[in-house]
């Protein structure tokens, strides 16, 4: 049933510019699953698409571990980054963004509850090495954030070399020495 | 003819929260200006949108002159954070966004043209006064990113605070020493 309900998501985003399109009617007729099912399982379209794109991320980027804080930081950036190319990716933001204004009372927050807790082991990690690694938030404004601005407001998918510009600058604003420049902050 | 087409517009933003409703053939009727006027004035309804995106945010907001990069920065920042709490700001993004993705060949960049200029010339006052300011791009995903960020995605407009502490984050990412605790940088 799941992969089903995915692939009819991912096809109508697809066929269709127009967000309005991606409703649980539609997913219904394209997958051939009832819409009482779609329902029980998902509650919104919003949690629906959401399932869609966390599904589509971690299979494709599981969160890494390699064992420095910046390596994290870069390889998930990077990523993101790659993610973020994909011919979908546009359209299945636009569709959340779209549906979450529907949506507002029951789905506030489209930041992946289960990435968001792979991310923060990652951070958790770097703590227990000693390092000082970002809150959460400030992952998310520093890498995140620029990434889907310039996808959706300036048509331009972001690439490995600007990860890696925002992952400079994120070291830059949050290590407590050295600006990312050395490896020292974890020594500190 | 302009204030007409704005008030249509607006008055579109503020009853649909489908942001596919908000047309040039939809403005039209609303204003009673004929299509082909709109057409011949703006080309599209993304211009047009970005055209009552501007006057609503540069009448509300002239970019700052307060003599200092960390003044100008705030009180932009502070402004841009409180011009987003506006009830209509999130329909009008969403509407550029999805009029965008219409319209891709056309109006790749919904960075406010005219804005872009004037926050240039904010950043070139800085340079002109011996500081060292940050490049536009840094300004727009370390400022303005998050707070989109912030309104698209979570539902949480941003506020003062919030915007004070993109303005530090800036500042401590783009200057060269001293990480914005002090207001040496522009006496090297």
């Amino acid at each position: 049933v799941r992969a089903s309900v995915h692939a009819a998501a991912l096809d109508l985003l697809r066929e269709h510019p127009d967000p309005t399109a991606i409703t649980i009617t539609a997913i219904a007729e394209r997958s051939g699953v009832h819409q009482a099912t779609l329902y029980r399982r998902w509650g919104t379209i919003t949690a629906l698409l959401l399932d869609v794109a966390a599904e589509l991320l971690s299979r494709q980027s599981p969160v890494p571990d390699t064992g420095t804080l910046r390596g994290d930081l870069e390889a998930f950036a990077v990523t993101a980054a790659h993610d973020l190319t994909q011919p979908l990716a546009p359209a299945l933001l636009r569709a959340l963004i779209f549906s979450n204004a529907d949506d507002r009372q029951r789905d506030p927050d489209l930041t992946f509850p289960q990435r968001v807790g792979q991310l923060q082991a990652m951070l958790d990690r770097a703590t227990a090495r000693g390092e000082h690694p970002p809150t959460l938030n400030e992952l998310l404004e520093v890498l995140l954030a620029p990434m889907y601005f310039h996808l959706l407001f300036r048509n331009r998918p972001p690439d490995a070399h600007h990860a890696r510009t925002l992952v400079d600058r994120l070291l830059a604003s949050t290590q407590p020495d050295a600006r990312g420049v050395n490896g020292f902050a974890d020594q500190q």
